[in-house]
């Protein structure tokens, strides 16, 4: 009879790793650190480091005590999370206002660690039986905010806005041209090709999905966007009519609800009524902005939004969750299983029963996954929608009255009028020459990132790049946002003096 | 100057859901339910629940006080996690031997925790700085076992081996047929059709892999396998000959290190042969059997490998870590960057620096990743390869006493000799006739299910079920495995009576 313990000298039994009492021993020190961190309200952003001496920290710290382990291993272990600690964006800080992740609700993250431990890959029911039932319950739950008839719509849980969005786009391709899934792109022969419409402003992942797909980014046909960095509506027909004129198909118009770039809503209630009209599937990337589903005070940007066929939802952007979690809406339950096909026995039941009636296997793309709905659902068990809204509404709110301070700054340009949480702009002090501004802003951002207390992001705009804040932090107040305004300053002036 | 203090009467402020205090309270009860399910050695499978009631429950804990909040939410989260253990597989228990996801090292779940708080999404080094350089340290360690030569190569962490292998699918393609991406497989004409050829034996991943990236399942060429499901060697070169002249162009060949049904490894060095002398990709699927590279006594069970051009290895699987994390290796460094291409000023630098150098954003599908890496290298930084390679090769000598337990038993069939830790046999008593054991096999398998006490899985060879055993618990002994055969004799015997 093999058994491990008496067999081998193993580290499995002689430090028992797997046994309940290191465990407890490990999590005294995990939690001790985290409630540390999370009690440092301190201003401060993120500490660069060159990454050939991190790699040689991370190395030395790992090649320790090689002879005596275990005397070791506790010390090695806080000093390993220390490190991944100190090395990060500090996202609970007032300091950070950079980009679309955000310091998590706690207990999200202590659900998380269950998730970790009990091992309940998703995708079928027999493995993650709670997940999967509440990942109905959660869809009928944001569906108060939607609309849709009970029963006739559907909710998968996915790893990301890109892998949503890809998914939505198979559902899209293989309802219009059934034969791909099966024979190919090749199979259309040389009449037309596939295409899909999207923003001039769209994501890039939207973008790589056409690589992907076979389709080809070159099939991509950009709507022209205005001022406000929406989709024109009136140009929408005419791009699409002289796509189809180029002997382009398209199966999809994307469109965005919180672009990446400014955080610009698409009018979906408008592009709804073009899409029907030419049996065009309408997907949303809703990655940043569809969770103003839960705010009565904001849901209105996405009206229209039960007119799309799909949306994605990434509940690990502005319902502050760990990533990621992404939640993908199908308007038509049925299409939710037109993304993939296949056919594998040992996973796959023949005769559904009452058990893989809830399998999600075939409408997600993963395999082994992670029970992502679960940090969403404990939190909403507990303290309901209220715990989201509140805070996307003040952290738009704050944006608001950042974006009033700015206009009330003559040395700082903005570029639009916030629509959520994301704000660009850029610094224009008088002596500064337009060809120079790009690298100006760029310069800023980087040096203001260098120096540790904040952190901020930068994107192009119209060719020229601006600084980018995105509120992801209710600690942040306007004080902070002056703060930072007098650091732009401040290594502004350096700059220019060449300091 | 807005404030959500004082501005509202938050829940979020009003209960701390963000403070370090309620994470140390709800650290306490999550900390303590595990330590408790951990130490629970007790022989279960899993208690199968019907959804619907399973659905009320977890409406019911939802709705539960929800006058009275702050009060009752201790013993909702409580109910909750209750809820959450007893309805999962369980995973730490000897009745466990029932699929390749496991009960994991509990220090990788506390590592993953830390990941859920600290927010580092690691596709870009500026915001996983810790998890970009460890990336590559764990690339380095695992080229001990491979033996490319150093910084030729590259290692890609991402969110399942299912996207693992896509994305080393892609590179293939794109490398092959470097037109697609921009101009879409139209462009090919009607000249041939880009072609996979895989194993008859291989994931539905893979094959779905045809399905979307518009290449068509049609296009997917089933090497033919042998009595060990092992791909043919001798009709591999007919197979894709007799292809090519269907006027399919083949660009990849996906082998299989450890198929998921028997756990069978394809001759990885004699494929290389082949694949070099036609000029095609060989990529290998070793989601699950890869992890053998760490073990010096199994690891020639992976020969060849270092001539693949790419290959998978699921950590979250024989590594025993959190779902997910998949590692991407390719031996050319240069054609890790082929699998997408892309443009977008807010994240991808167009001047490298040194920062950007570590970014992984070009290489892997995910704008937001998971910082996976982490769960790993914590655990190798503390004991080394060799808590791993001691717990495979245990679990691979048990799978061996198993099979030698199975010969001897005249009422059981073997179907293949084992070669990692799958097993597959059927129960056959002598008075079940041919044409019914298939389902007789299902049948045990349900009812074992139902029993609550062993959980097995199923899959279908030869056409017909079998009984599918995987060993990922170290404490699992050959006593348990005879225990299960009494249960399958037991409930064979009752299926047999009509009970």
């Amino acid at each position: 009879m093999p058994y491990i313990d008496t067999d081998t000298e193993s580290l499995i039994t002689k430090e028992g790793v797997f046994d309940d009492q290191l465990f407890r021993q490990s999590a005294e020190i995990v939690v001790s650190k985290l409630e540390k961190y999370l009690a440092d309200s301190s201003i401060r952003g993120l500490a660069l480091s060159n990454p050939y001496d991190l790699s040689q920290t991370a190395k030395e710290i790992m090649n320790q005590g090689q002879k005596d382990r275990a005397l070791c291993n506790q010390e090695k272990l806080e000093a390993i999370i220390d490190l991944y600690i100190k090395t990060g964006i500090q996202v609970y800080s007032p300091g950070y206002m950079g980009r679309q992740f955000s310091g998590v609700i706690p207990l999200a993250g202590l659900i998380d660690l269950i998730s970790s431990i009990v091992s309940q890959p998703s995708s079928f029911y027999e493995a993650g039986q709670l997940p999967n039932v509440v990942e109905r319950i959660m869809a009928d739950e944001f569906n108060q905010f939607i609309g849709w008839s009970p029963d006739s719509f559907a909710m998968v849980t996915t790893s990301g806005g890109t892998l949503g969005n890809l998914t939505a786009l198979l559902a899209a391709r293989n309802e219009k041209f059934p034969q791909i899934w099966s024979e190919g792109i090749s199979a259309l022969g040389d009449q037309y090709r596939p295409a899909i419409a999207v923003s001039e402003d769209a994501h890039y992942g939207v973008c790589r999905a056409a690589g992907i797909m076979g389709i080809g980014e070159n099939q991509i046909v950009r709507l022209p966007i205005n001022q406000k960095k929406q989709i024109c509506i009136d140009q929408v027909g005419p791009t699409l009519e002289a796509a189809e004129k180029r002997g382009l198909k398209i199966f999809c118009l994307v469109a965005s609800a919180g672009t990446t770039s400014v955080g610009a809503f698409d009018s979906i209630d408008q592009l709804a009524q073009i899409t029907k009209e030419k049996n065009i599937w309408l997907h949303i990337d809703g990655a940043h902005g569809a969770s103003l589903l839960v705010s009565d005070q904001l849901r209105h940007k996405l009206k229209g939004i039960e007119k799309a066929d799909s949306f994605v939802l990434d509940a690990h952007k502005m319902m502050f969750l760990p990533g990621v979690c992404t939640l993908l809406f199908y308007k038509n339950k049925e299409k939710s299983y037109g993304a993939f096909r296949q056919n594998a026995s040992y996973v796959f039941e023949k005769v559904p029963d009452i058990y893989t009636q809830f399998d999600s296997a075939e409408q997600n793309f993963e395999c082994t996954k992670r029970p992502l709905i679960m940090n969403l659902w404990v939190l909403w068990a507990l303290y309901g929608k209220e715990i989201f809204a509140d805070k996307i509404e003040y952290l738009c709110q704050l944006t608001q009255e950042a974006y009033q301070i700015l206009k009330h700054e003559p040395d700082f340009q903005t570029i639009h009028q916030p629509e959520v949480n994301i704000l660009c702009f850029r610094y224009v002090p008088s002596n500064v020459s337009d060809n120079l501004l790009s690298d100006f802003q760029l310069a800023i951002r980087n040096r203001i990132r260098e120096g540790g207390k904040f952190f901020i992001s930068k994107v192009e705009i119209d060719g020229i790049n601006s600084l980018r804040v995105v509120f992801m932090n209710h600690r942040i107040n306007t004080h902070h946002f002056h703060e930072l305004l007098d650091e732009i300053r401040k290594i502004g002036l350096e700059l220019i003096s060449g300091t």
